[in-house]
């Protein structure tokens, strides 16, 4: 890269208008394991994001869906099989001294304060035969790849 | 990449008028994994954006670059080992039903039409003796890292 | 987060100033797993956006954090158990016939020169019982999810 280039890489972005920069805020990220590791990423981004006032949009795909559904509880893929449920009992229970009590509640929280939304993938729900009733009631209505591509448009796109 | 890409690529990046912010920046995947499920995700979000008429670019980089051989035949990697196979024609069956009858067709249709562009990674041909007529004969050729980066700027990238 | 943090998260992303913009060239990866893999594109991304000059900063949580652990030897994912770790030196054999001696010499290279960054996250250190000292001494010191967030504020997220 030669110093002009550099030059006018930092010019493009800087004529970004007002509005430009509004729409960058949002962080959309694609959800596509169940496991308990990629569960907590999106907590622990979802919730801080909220903290910041940042717009988060969380997209359900693949087995990523089935952490919407009712009385789903993930398992920490980074492990042994037998020890894979029982792991994510153990770092529940840790996150508890660190002031999370109950992830859940706060993903609802950040989700009723606006700032964070959850989209169930229509056509893994039509491909798996997942049913709107399976899912948590608070989660947003199913969208597509379209819809989310332009509700990231401007924004980032991050594959958790 | 020509010349005459490179350089509109510089101009692209170092212009940035109203009507490129407009055009959408180009979006660019990391596909890292071989399994039917990166390749379902290729394929839906660049046949999608296509659709919406935006620029993908796809840089296949390790197991990744499998699914760009020929006759490569991606497994399904969330599921018992003896299932994976079985789970990919199970999955393709049911994607025939919602339209999906050939998706290596409609990628090359995203493919010509220009929107979308498969990149083999370089260093993994040369460190895993993958040879360019192993590949399909489309795809563009092998790429580094920095050519990566350098298409990528301006734009996004997302590892999938 | 304060009132105040939150009020100056808000004002720096409004008010976009030429500094702010150089800021923005910053691509931020969340490294998340222990793979020999996410090994060899953390080096690779790092070493090469050195040498573009462009400003990498890496988030390790989860397994990710054992990369920065001193003597870790990272083994390879995508192959059958018994051969993860033979692999991993097979890929490191053939490495070096492209040049690549010594990858974390090459790593910390690119630290020195300014433009890769190591942050190990504080919430995994905490729930994995790891200390500052079973870390390599010459990574960043601990950060947050926020602060994380922050350092990414105008640049990319990746998720290797």
């Amino acid at each position: 890269m030669t110093e002009t280039e550099k030059k006018e890489g930092i010019k493009s972005t800087s004529t970004q208008s007002v509005e430009q920069q509004t729409r960058k805020a949002s962080i959309n990220f694609i959800v596509k394991d169940k496991s308990f590791e990629k569960f907590a990423m999106m907590m622990i981004l979802g919730t801080t994001g909220d903290a910041m006032d940042t717009k988060m949009n969380f997209f359900f795909t693949f087995w990523g869906l089935n952490l919407l559904k009712k009385n789903f509880k993930p398992k920490v893929a980074g492990m042994p099989a037998p020890m894979k449920g029982m792991a994510a009992n153990m770092f529940k229970k840790r996150m508890k001294k660190f002031g999370i009590e109950d992830p859940w509640a706060m993903i609802k929280d950040a989700v009723d304060s606006g700032n964070m939304k959850l989209y169930p993938c229509q056509m893994t729900m039509d491909l798996m035969g997942i049913k709107r009733e399976d899912l948590l009631d608070w989660v947003e209505d199913p969208v597509g790849a379209a819809s989310f591509l332009e509700m990231s448009n401007g924004g980032q796109i991050v594959s958790l």
